[in-house]
C-alpha cells in the first residue's frame, strides 16, 4: 500500500458517490447542463452581493503595511473586534474579539475545535440526519461519533441523547439550520439540551456544544435561530460565510467561544495552537478583511425561499412527503422505498440529481439542493412527477 | 482537563517561546519597536509585488460566474494548468496541472500529504536543524518524527539518513533552501539520497521525499535549486507563495506529485479526499487565481541579498561564527555556549530578538530572520559586536 489504508478505505467507501457524480456528468455531456437538473450539491448559486466586490477593491486601495502577511493565529485584532460585536448582539452574549479565532471556514472550525479537546476514544455525538462530513472530522483526531435518532420531525430527541451519553462523551454536534433537513431547533429544545448536558457535567470535564451555524442567515418566514451560544457556557459556535456570502470557495468562518466555558484560557490557547500546527495557520488575511467590512450584509434570502416556496409546492402537489425547511437551502424528502440509492437512480432518468439519505446517516430519505435557478425547479417539477409515478408503478 | 492533554503539553512546552515574545514585546513597549531589533519572525517585510495588486483589482474588474464559490477540492482546473506548466518548465519534468493540488499555503500542504501516506507510528525523517512545525505535523496523523544530524556545513548525511531507515519509514522531509540554516542541498547530495531510498524500497511500499520548498525562488549569488522532483520519482514537491510573494497571510499554495510516483492515481484520490477532511476543503478560491496571474513574478530578492550582505559581514567582523546562506533569509549563527537560550536572553539586554537553536533541534546555534529593513540591520550590528564581546567577559 502506497497510502495509508484508513485513507484507501475512505476514498472506496465514497466511490459510490464519485460514481454517481460521473454517472450526473455522463447525462450532462449527452443532453447539455441545461436539460439536467442538478439538485445534488450545496454550493450556492447566488454571486457573492455586491458589496463584496466594492470591499475586495476598497481594501486594495486602502493598502496597509503587513495586510497579506503573518497575524495572531486567531486573526487580525481589528477584525475580531468587528465581527466579535456583531455575534454580542446576535447572539445576545456579552463577548469580544479575544473570543473569537478566525478560520478557514466552518470545516477548518470545527477540525481545529475537535483536535483542541478531544482524547482518542473519545466520542462526540452527532444527530441524524447530519452532514456526513462530521464523521471524517471527528476520526481526523481519534474521536468516535455517535449518532443518535432525532424525532420524526427531525427536532431533537432529548431521551436519545441522554441514552447515549457515556464517560466517554466529549461533545454534542448541534447544526441549526440543519444541513439537510432545514429544520431550526427550537429554543425548548436548546434548552432542554443544556439542562441535560448541566446534569451530566461529570465535574472536571465538560461536554462541549460544537453549534455548526454556516446556515445561521439563510432562514424563511421570520423564523429566528435560537443563541445557542448563550444558553449553554461550554458551547463553541463555529460560523462561516460560505452561504450568507455565497463565498464557499474563500474558506473564511469563525469560532465564538462563550466566555464563560470550563478552563477558557486554556481553550483560547488550544484554539490557537490547533489552528496553527494543522497547517491553517489562520484564516486568509484578504477575506478577514473583507467579512468584517460586510458584517450585515448578506445574500438576498428572499430568492432562497420563492425557490423553496417554488419546489415545495410542486413536489407536494406530485405526492413527495417531506417537512417544509424553516432554513438552509435544502429539501429532505421522504424516499417512497428504503432503498433511497435505487430511487435516486431512478430519479437520474429523468435527469434529476440529487443525493441519497443514507449519506446523512438517514436511509429512506433523499436531499434536494435548491440553491439553483428558479428555471431549473420549474423544468424539473413535472420530471419528479413523473418519476415518481413510474418508480411506484414498477 | 478541559482540553486534550497532549495539546495541553504542547501549550506549556512552547511557553518558553511565547515568554519569549512576551518579554520582546515588554522591551518594544519600553524603548519603541524601532529601537527593538527584531529579528525572531520568517515574516517578509518586503510588501508583495505590485504585479499582485493588479491581479487583485483585474480578477474583481472581470468578474466570472462561481469564481468564489467550490470548485474541485484540488483547485481551479486552469489555475493548475497554467502552474503546472510553470512546474514542468522549473523543475525539468513532464508534469500537468493533474498532478497538482492547490493547497493553504506549505503547512497546509504538509498535513495533507502525511494524512495522506501515514500509518499510526510510521516514521517521517527529518534532517537537523529543522522547521519546528514538522514535529506537530508528523504527530497531527500519528506518525513518529525520527531526527538525524546533518553535516558540520549543514549538508546531508547520507550515512545518518541510512541508519535511521527503518521498516517503519515512510518518507523524509528535505527543507532546502532551508529553513533555519540557508543550506542549498547540492544536486550530489540530492542524488545520493534518491540512490540510497532507491536501494532501500522495500517493495509495495516506497519512502517517500517530501520536499518543503517555500524558499526555493528566494537564492542569491545565481545559484540553484536542485530539483528532487525530477531526481526521484516517489517525491511530492510543497510549494508557497509566502516567501516568493509576500503572501504568508494569504494562505497559498501547491502539492506537485512525480507522475511516475507508486500508486499515483490512489495518491491523487488520497491528497483530494485529506484536502476535503482535514477542512481545507481548498486553497482560497481568489488568490488560487491571482498566483496563476503571476507564476513568474517574485518579490525583489536583490533587497534581501543586500540584507544578507551589510549582516553577515557585520556579523563576521564582531566576530560571529556561520556558514553564508545560500538561500532563504536567515542566518545560523553559533551560540558562542551550547546554552543558546542563555545567550538569546543576553541578545535581549541590547535589544536584540532572535530564536535559539533548540527549538530547531539544533542547541549551540541562533537564528537571525533578516526579513527586516536595512536600518534595522545597521543599527543592530554594533549591538551584535557589543553583546558578544559583554557575553565573552562575563
Amino acid at each position: 500500500m502506497s497510502i495509508s489504508i484508513s485513507i484507501r478505505d475512505s476514498i472506496e467507501k465514497s466511490s459510490w458517490i464519485r460514481k454517481m457524480f460521473e454517472e450526473g456528468a455522463k447525462l450532462k455531456e449527452q443532453f447539455g447542463s441545461d436539460n439536467v437538473y442538478d439538485f445534488s450539491l450545496g454550493n450556492p448559486d447566488l454571486e457573492p452581493p455586491e458589496e463584496f466586490f466594492k470591499a475586495v477593491a476598497g481594501i486594495e486601495k486602502n493598502r496597509k503595511s503587513g495586510a497579506h502577511g503573518y497575524m495572531p493565529n486567531a486573526g487580525f485584532l481589528d477584525v475580531r473586534e468587528a465581527i466579535g460585536r456583531t455575534v454580542a448582539r446576535d447572539f445576545n452574549i456579552e463577548i469580544d474579539g479575544s473570543s473569537l479565532v478566525m478560520t478557514c471556514g466552518a470545516a477548518g472550525g470545527m477540525n481545529v475545535i475537535l483536535k483542541t479537546i478531544l482524547e482518542p476514544g473519545e466520542e462526540i455525538i452527532v444527530i441524524k440526519p447530519y452532514f456526513a462530513e462530521y464523521g471524517f472530522y471527528i476520526s481526523n483526531h481519534q474521536g468516535v461519533m455517535i449518532t443518535v435518532d432525532s424525532n420524526e420531525d427531525f427536532s431533537i430527541n432529548i431521551d436519545n441523547i441522554e441514552k447515549a451519553i457515556t464517560e466517554k462523551t466529549r461533545g454534542i454536534i448541534v447544526n441549526s439550520p440543519n444541513n439537510p433537513s432545514g429544520k431550526i431547533y427550537s429554543s425548548e429544545d436548546i434548552k432542554a439540551l443544556s439542562a441535560l448536558l448541566e446534569k451530566k457535567y461529570p465535574g472536571g470535564r465538560p461536554i462541549f456544544i460544537l453549534s455548526d451555524e454556516p446556515y445561521r442567515e439563510i432562514v424563511y418566514d421570520g423564523k429566528e435561530v435560537p443563541s445557542i451560544l448563550s444558553a449553554y457556557k461550554n458551547t463553541f459556535v463555529i460560523n462561516s460565510y460560505s452561504k450568507s456570502l455565497s463565498l464557499p470557495g474563500e474558506r473564511i468562518g469563525y469560532i465564538a467561544v462563550n466566555p464563560e466555558i470550563e478552563s477558557y484560557s486554556l481553550v483560547m490557547a488550544g484554539l490557537n495552537l490547533c489552528n496553527r500546527i494543522l497547517g491553517f495557520v489562520n484564516a486568509p488575511a484578504l477575506m478577514q478583511r473583507v467579512v468584517a467590512d460586510l458584517c450585515d450584509v448578506t445574500v438576498d434570502v428572499d430568492l432562497y425561499k420563492s425557490r423553496r416556496d417554488l419546489l415545495a409546492q410542486g413536489l407536494k402537489k406530485s405526492g413527495y412527503d417531506f417537512n417544509e425547511p424553516e432554513g438552509a437551502f435544502y429539501i429532505f424528502c421522504k424516499s417512497p422505498v428504503m432503498d433511497d440509492v435505487a430511487f435516486i437512480r431512478h430519479l437520474q432518468k429523468y435527469n434529476i440529481l440529487a443525493v441519497p439519505g443514507s449519506g446523512f446517516g438517514a436511509p429512506g430519505y433523499f436531499r434536494i439542493a435548491y440553491c439553483v435557478s428558479e428555471s431549473v425547479i420549474k423544468k424539473a417539477i413535472p420530471e419528479f412527477e413523473k418519476a415518481l409515478k413510474t418508480f411506484i408503478a414498477e
